[in-house]
């Protein structure tokens, strides 16, 4: 194998790949990327088992072939050469070894053979459909807070996709949940996901997917079976497994009949709750609303270290009510308001809330009370 | 106690003090800073026993007074109040609580008596001088890179302050060494240093009075006694006890027959170390330097995972030299050049190398080879 590559090229494949790689492994071949040379481009092919990875890019081959060199150690040498630099790597398969050549630099890596490299085995999908790279990037970045860590409900650590009812038809649809929080975020159902089957998509696949997704109008495929999902662009390929598990019924935890309405500045809400919050040091602090008449008055009490309360003007014209929740969840579920302001809507101080951007119901959000 | 200070001046004021304590405390009081407050100002002190910080901020004294709180969660609270909001402090003794009022948020903090608070005894300093912050952050800049990490060689666990003879005459000097690399940085002898005692700085006293350090034209007052070493600035008083040990005779350290020259652009030089020294993982990553005439070859060699080599046209002179070094050392000591390019000067492979910027004798590394 012998092919030659612009540095920026070289280092973008090599740092999607890597990135996939689990840091430390046991299985040394795990470590390392697959490149294949062919025709006028080179894959670079990565993976942890669970997630893989294949990027190309654009090369001179001189000599097709392929082999495998560890990841992180190409990705650090491609990183520190100089920008636009001429890369040419060529494959010693004799003494076991890829030259890396660029400029007054040589490198040599320690090479394994590509025939250890464990390849995904290919899959039959049964639904196949493209969406916007904006329009996926809504969807799991909205929802991925509420991924549980939890890993004894493992089913739990994931984004649901699947397709659902939404108000006004078929929806593509993300859910996640920890049990404490929910977030379901909905999208217009692109053309050919109809009969998909619900997946869940691990938490590792949703930050290394995120990645293909940064320019807003770039097409994306997606391709589901009942084991894999796909998401590809025209460079990069990511396969995954998905959680072997069934994921809850989580219509029946939205509630339904919530009617004291609270409307409130998200961004404001979010500063004052993160400072009422400051004077507890325990994990699960605990913020007491009371809210009067357009009136909202945030409060932390913290016996040891002190107390602390703050006033908001909002709009809000039903019952009294005094309700407490975790201070990192109504930061968290704050946060993913953009656009409008914040709606809360509660039933009692011991009932799940419903969270929503203005009147916007593509995205709702689950939040249960704590004992204040 | 009650005053009103600009959100701006007290986090200042408190960001400085609580940098200084410690994270983890056994004793509860060393977690507070202690606020006292009289005619327009008030003292923000806080310590670790070990260094005592003080910060004066011009505020409306309603009420002379003092006590003590978490100097984290003031220091949190404030950091989140909205720039440019008033801040009313004010102490309710009875029910020990700091009471925190901003607009519309309220905080309580729960207070220690200020008769609790160790503050650091005076002391009377045999030599006061002052001196430009950039002269002092040069000074310490350059040198502490080397201090030793290992705690049983404690009296090299900070930077040697000293008077010394230079090339022309007394200089003000700074040395730090861990027997790997020395740095040995020499500034004009300020008026009234003349006859100070060697005192050796504490590692986390370099870092927190390099905070005091960044407006170049501020003056210094800088005071020193056998036991304690004093930074101040008007707003800002830093005393510090120094390591009760003795600093080793360095002087025999620093070679002075070295004749063989290598001068390198210092910058060049270090990305190219860095770069060859990506192919090895292990800590201590020997780099071999190859000289001939104006040529330097660097390279590694790590059995394991490979091998890298660079070339860089270099002014080089004498003898074929095959010389080893530890690449971070390397790396540390080039990157502290940062006007000229780099000089070595070599003996042997197995004696000290000296480096130093151009012709320049106010600032000089050595570095301990090592076999490759």
């Amino acid at each position: 194998m012998k092919f030659s590559i612009e540095r920026g090229a070289l280092l973008k494949a090599v740092a999607q790949a890597q990135s996939v790689v689990e840091r430390r492994n046991t299985i040394p071949i795990l470590a390392n990327v697959l490149i294949e040379a062919e025709g006028d481009s080179v894959q670079f092919r990565a993976t942890d088992l669970d997630i893989e990875v294949v990027d190309r890019a654009p090369a001179m081959v001189e000599k097709a072939g392929a082999t495998t060199v560890s990841a992180m150690t190409l990705n650090e040498i491609v990183r520190k050469l100089p920008d636009g630099a001429l890369v040419t790597l060529s494959d010693n398969a004799q003494v076991g070894r890829l030259s890396i050549e660029a400029g007054r630099s040589n490198f040599e890596l320690a090479t394994l053979p590509r025939e250890d490299f464990p390849v995904m085995a290919s899959s039959e999908y049964a639904t196949n459909f493209s969406a916007p790279a904006a329009v996926l990037r809504r969807l799991f970045d909205k929802a991925k807070f509420a991924i549980s860590t939890e890993e004894t409900r493992y089913y739990l650590n994931g984004v649901y996709l699947h397709v659902a009812d939404g108000e006004s038809g078929k929806v593509l649809r993300c859910v996640a949940t920890d049990g404490h929080r929910l977030a379901r975020i909905d999208a217009l159902l692109p053309e050919g996901a109809e009969g998909m089957a619900g997946v869940i998509v691990p938490r590792k696949t949703v930050g290394e997917m995120r990645k293909l997704l940064e320019d807003d109008e770039m097409q994306i495929a997606v391709s589901v079976s009942e084991t894999k999902v796909r998401f590809a662009t025209p460079d990069i390929t990511m396969t995954s497994k998905v959680i072997d598990g069934t994921f809850p019924d989580y219509t029946r935890v939205i509630p339904q009949g919530n009617t004291r309405r609270l409307e409130v500045d998200a961004s404001e809400f979010a500063r004052a709750v993160d400072r009422v919050a400051t004077v507890s040091s325990e994990r699960s602090r605990a913020v007491k609303l009371s809210l009067d008449e357009d009136r909202l008055i945030l409060s932390v009490n913290a016996p040891d270290s002190g107390a602390a309360e703050e006033e908001l003007a909002v709009a809000y014209a039903d019952e009294k009510l005094e309700i407490g929740f975790n201070a990192k969840y109504l930061l968290e579920i704050a946060s993913q308001v953009d656009r409008e302001n914040a709606v809360f809507l509660f039933n009692s101080s011991g009932d799940p809330t419903l969270m929503r951007e203005g009147d916007d119901m593509s995205a709702v959000y689950v939040v249960m009370p704590m004992r204040v």
